[in-house]
């Protein structure tokens, strides 16, 4: 039986774009004992590939040119020679880029629950990026009902995600986008109470001052660089940022330069803290039980752009960070 | 009777010399009821000092010219019209660089309790360096025994009790600190086991690689800039850095750039916090009581360089920041 794969040919300097990989055809593993065998159903593109295949200091090792294109994938199991994971049982995991994958247990980063809502939303709302809302949130940003929360790439599938809960919790939201396509989204269809069009703003530390007169409490940072510049400006006595991703830098080599923020931690007695929803692992299943309500009360709204053919992967990156997606972006096998 | 009085002629724009100030002559005040007049037995000199004076966003109002400069100071209760505070009582507070000041309640910082100590000790150890190092350490680093930390400015009198402090509590200490001296001091005097010159290293983020193969675990942070750039690099997984102050960056205007934070934070999952000691008034018993008995039991070891008279003030700023002083600088009356 035939497995194919997109493989990464060459490190990219920047984003990576269709260039860097290629397909290829290989035999589809057999799993060994303890093992099991999964068909990939929906394969995740997320901005945290770029960083995948950079060689700085990361939370993965790097994927180099030869290897098959790390990728979270939703699959079913096939076939299982191990009695926790049962065929038909469907699983989200590092499993790739390619249609078949062999797994063992500790790959394993959830098993699919929630079966009354679609199978794609175990990449998305149901997946990581509601999982790192929900803690990006909750734990580091801790905000309390009436206070304002200021959230980069607000359309985006964590963005939008934790902008809904925390409006869910009592809180001012406060939306920075790219476009006014999104920056209308972030409102209509995200409750956000203000948004904010970054490109269209002359001046964004004026334009949150105004958007937030008592001062921000909250940032849930996916950007970083001069959107986060404008928004650390402007924090309140006591303000949490999570910082989640930093969508707006492209490289870090050379590494980017930007305004010192001590004097603002200093000044606010603010923090910063950086998180990866991996690291709450153990507490996986409390996060997707609190945000599928969410989903079917209506609360949590999600998008979804769906991609169809494994040949759709190679240029998908490069798409996610154009910005042309309108929501979680998968590809469907 | 007469009062003396150092007054700001002019705001400098980076470290205030002598030549910002003038001295003048004017009446002691009267205290009115509730109020009690203190004559002034030493008076505080602060890194602090230099951003009292600059218009941007900072804790206390601006110090602007005409105005007698703002300083600590610890003094003797001579009159007293508040059944609260006694005749003979010492206490300190912002009460100025003069020689008498009529204070209310709410501007005293705190009474001076161990009397078995130097009362100029109310200024240092026992006073705000000695409650920002407690609560800097305890409860912003907050390390646990075998971590290392990493201290900027550890020959200063903040550093050097955070130090001391840190390897109470079973931590692994290392120092930064300008010059050959304060480096031994650092390991002779303030017990830390690696004290690094930043000065004479070419390269300190290698340095502090070598002396930290496993990372730095807590860093207390009295510097910014470069010397923070190089620690930073070398974060542990769940590193905390607590700002205490900024005294690398001579001027906020233009703001100082340098390598963007957002990456170290994200891969290593760290946190930065700033705080100044004043945010733990209502714990500053809990803190000098801690401290003073690690002074009299020997586990902390402090210098006082104390300059005599008020003349000897206006100068005293940019002495402490040419790192001229051994030790906490005060001025004797």
């Amino acid at each position: 039986m035939t497995n194919r794969q997109i493989w990464l040919r060459s490190t990219p300097n920047s984003v990576p774009a269709e260039e860097h990989f290629a397909i290829r055809e290989t035999e589809v593993p057999t799993p060994a004992e303890g093992q099991f065998l999964i068909r990939n159903a929906f394969l995740s593109v997320d901005p945290a590939m770029r960083g995948w295949l950079l060689d700085e200091g990361n939370y993965l090792p790097r994927v180099s040119p030869g290897d098959t294109m790390r990728a979270f994938a939703v699959g079913e199991i096939i076939q299982s020679r191990n009695p926790d994971f049962t065929q038909g049982e469907y699983i989200v995991g590092l499993f790739g880029w390619q249609e078949y994958a062999v797994a063992s247990p500790e790959q394993v980063l959830l098993r699919v629950t929630e079966r009354d809502l679609p199978l794609s939303t175990a990449l998305g709302v149901l997946g990581l990026n509601g999982i790192a809302a929900y803690f990006g949130l909750l734990e580091i940003c801790a905000p309390r009902a009436g206070e304002t929360i200021v959230i980069s790439t607000a359309a985006g599938a964590v963005g939008s995600c934790a902008g809904q809960i925390a409006k869910a919790l009592g809180c001012r939201t406060v939306a920075i986008t790219g476009g006014e396509d999104k920056r209308r989204r972030c409102v209509d269809d995200f409750g956000f109470e203000v948004a904010i069009d970054y490109k269209a703003e002359h001046n964004l530390e004026h334009a949150l001052a105004q958007a937030c007169p008592n001062g921000i409490d909250c940032y849930f940072d996916n950007t970083a660089g001069p959107i986060s510049d404008a928004v650390l400006a402007n924090l309140a006595l006591g303000g949490r940022v999570a910082i989640c991703g930093t969508a707006a830098l492209a490289a870090w080599s050379p590494w980017p330069q930007g305004p010192r923020v001590e004097r603002h931690l200093l000044t606010k007695r603010a923090s910063m803290k950086g998180f990866i929803a991996l690291d709450y692992k153990d507490r996986f299943p409390e996060a997707i039980t609190h945000v599928a309500e969410f989903v079917r009360s209506g609360k949590i709204r999600y998008f979804e752009d769906i991609l169809d053919g494994l040949e759709a992967a190679p240029s998908s990156i490069e798409r996610l960070y154009s910005g042309r997606n309108k929501g979680k972006l998968v590809i469907r096998l």
